[in-house]
């Protein structure tokens, strides 16, 4: 590892690219022929392959969950926080798998790639995918890696749902489930806040039905307003408060619509404007459908302890107080509904004030029981 | 009074135009040279004039609170469950103005008026108007109904600030303020939705700089998703998951982008839709900045109990537990300065799980409250 780096992290990683030729059938009927997952590792497998870790990603994140892709990088993976020598995901002990989910646009096969049987761009003709199937293509790179059963899996959010939904998919290969910041399914106010940013990229003229970019262009507006949308969801209000106030960027009010005049709207047109350059519309849309359908209590007659009666693997929920999006008495439903079942459940309620982006944050309260939990797991599994 | 309607309507109402040919000075520096106010009134005013009650109207309300327009009107004003013969704002006991306001796109002067000194459309270039241009505005149309001092102003939301301006800008001519599911200012969340309901429409191609009119069209897709955003703020995610739950449109998953699938998301199309025919997008940005723009602490370094030290009238406060746009705690904010400057105030937080939208609703307890003040407020103007 490069002296650039801090010590307790995993240095330059390199992703690498597998492809898979045996047929995934889809939950929409659809399926797709081939395709490629990209990856991640960060760790050492150990010889009686007990130690691997899968993690799941949220609705914008991908493959690059740690370290850093060059000595240059300055921004290390979305979960540095937690992964690394030492870190509650301790790259001495575990060996950690993050991939791009189907249907993302950072190189597992989605919108943006090549359709092998038409020789162009899938665009919006990528089918839409769910979490049971994003599963089922996990399962499958586990399979190319040795993996029968993950020591833990992962995952904050959306993540949480890949989380839950592999413990009811694959329930003899998780030993532990870490859903974090989840919910068993959105409310109808989540689906509301997907379904006014599907709108808003949906209905920008540069959209063209999902084939912007056979006319050289994104639907930059929409894609920038569905960010500010969600960005919103992702703060709480009393972290917007902290964080901006009602802080003047000018120091006072200018009585007009050019500028933005409050440190918050600068915010969030910084974050959708930063957004339109590093994601795909298309995806976006995916992803939100994703979570929309996501309701493992569906077939059981919506009830949840039902649901969860074959689960095999031991729980650590977490989740945290200010988070409105996914609140902690959704994380709660979980809770009660594995207790009714007698399974093994730890669940750990954070005070913190950052709302749902709080379980990317090194909130030290969460990164020790984090850590703790993980150690527990490493002692189970041999390590 | 029609035996069409029922016996607690006001029945058949009809507004009227008050041109105003004193110049307006407005807190952004310009200047209304000339200007019309629309507003209906409710009951009789009587003989020592001591019985008039101010309404003030919220985002997107206007002067038509109670009644009818015709005999065959089948909605009535946006208030009806609150105003009427022995309501709790009793037009057999008060009388009752209601106005459009200033920027307003319902008869008031505003962005869709001729503009006198050009001979065109306001448009775009119609002045950011405040709450406190508004208190200024209403205080002349009181002026004009010869009524120096109102019995009460009353107000939801938007309203409620322009009900707790008046008693700080006109402390001698307010008896009693009802301020209802409002704040003391936005916090850095409600300008965050606020911000991107303005992007929304200032980034629709169909805006053409507020010159829409120009065009021969509006900014439909922005407007529609500036509403579904605020329905959103107005709802609770409780009153959603009553209404909608997750109940599917069809009864089972589209996989698909073209049509909603989720009763919430219909809902939320109706409701962008039907605005769009009945709102004008340059009215809605002006009224997003009056309540961004509304702090009346700032004046004085942010303490809301040196703000309120000068008031007269008598308070009450009623807040929503399930309302999330302001909640209770806002309210509690406006209560426990006005006690700290030991001035008389009541206040009651409302079991319901309606949101902020509950402010417009006949909620039992709500209205028994509503009413038992007002019968007090009655006795004192001596009606």
């Amino acid at each position: 590892m490069s002296k650039n780096f801090p010590a307790d992290s995993v240095g330059v990683v390199k992703p690498t690219v597998q492809h898979f030729t045996d047929p995934l059938m889809l939950d929409c009927g659809r399926a797709l022929a081939e395709y490629d997952l990209i990856y991640e590792t960060y760790g050492k497998l150990n010889e009686q392959r007990s130690n691997a870790i899968l993690i799941c990603h949220a609705l914008s994140g991908d493959h690059h969950a740690a370290g850093f892709h060059s000595e240059e990088d300055k921004k290390p993976g979305w979960w540095d926080s937690a992964i690394g020598p030492n870190k509650p995901i301790d790259t001495n002990q575990f060996f950690v798998v993050c991939l791009n989910n189907l249907g993302g646009c950072k190189g597992s096969t989605g919108p943006v790639s090549i359709n092998p049987l038409t020789g162009k761009l899938y665009g919006p003709t990528f089918p839409i995918v769910t979490v049971r199937d994003w599963v089922e293509s996990q399962a499958r790179l586990a399979d190319t890696l040795g993996i029968s059963k993950w020591a833990a899996v992962i995952g904050g959010s959306l993540g949480g749902m890949q989380t839950l939904q592999w413990t009811l998919q694959y329930p003899e290969r998780v030993s532990h489930a870490l859903v974090i910041a989840a919910a068993p399914r959105l409310s109808a106010q989540n689906i509301a806040f997907n379904e006014v940013a599907r709108q808003a990229i949906l209905s920008d003229p540069e959209f063209y039905k999902g084939r912007y970019y056979e006319h050289n262009t994104v639907p930059r507006r929409g894609l920038m307003l569905a960010r500010m949308i969600g960005h919103i969801t992702y703060l709480s209000d009393e972290a917007m408060r902290a964080k901006f106030g009602r802080e003047l960027k000018e120091g006072k009010l200018n009585f007009g619509f050019d500028e933005a005049e409050f440190q918050v709207e600068s915010y969030l047109h910084y974050q959708g404007r930063s957004f339109v350059g590093r994601f795909d519309a298309n995806t976006y849309l995916l992803m939100t459908k994703a979570l929309d359908y996501f309701d493992p209590a569906r077939e059981f007659n919506h009830d949840l302890v039902k649901t969860l009666a074959n689960v095999q693997a031991k729980f650590m929920v977490i989740s945290f107080t200010s988070d409105w999006r996914f609140s902690p008495e959704r994380s709660r439903e979980i809770v009660q509904a594995l207790l009714r079942n007698r399974k093994s459940v730890n669940y750990a309620e954070i005070n913190a004030n950052q709302g749902h982006d709080a379980f990317l944050m090194p909130i030290p309260d969460y990164m020790a029981i984090f850590h703790a939990y993980m150690q527990q797991v490493a002692k189970e599994v041999n390590v």
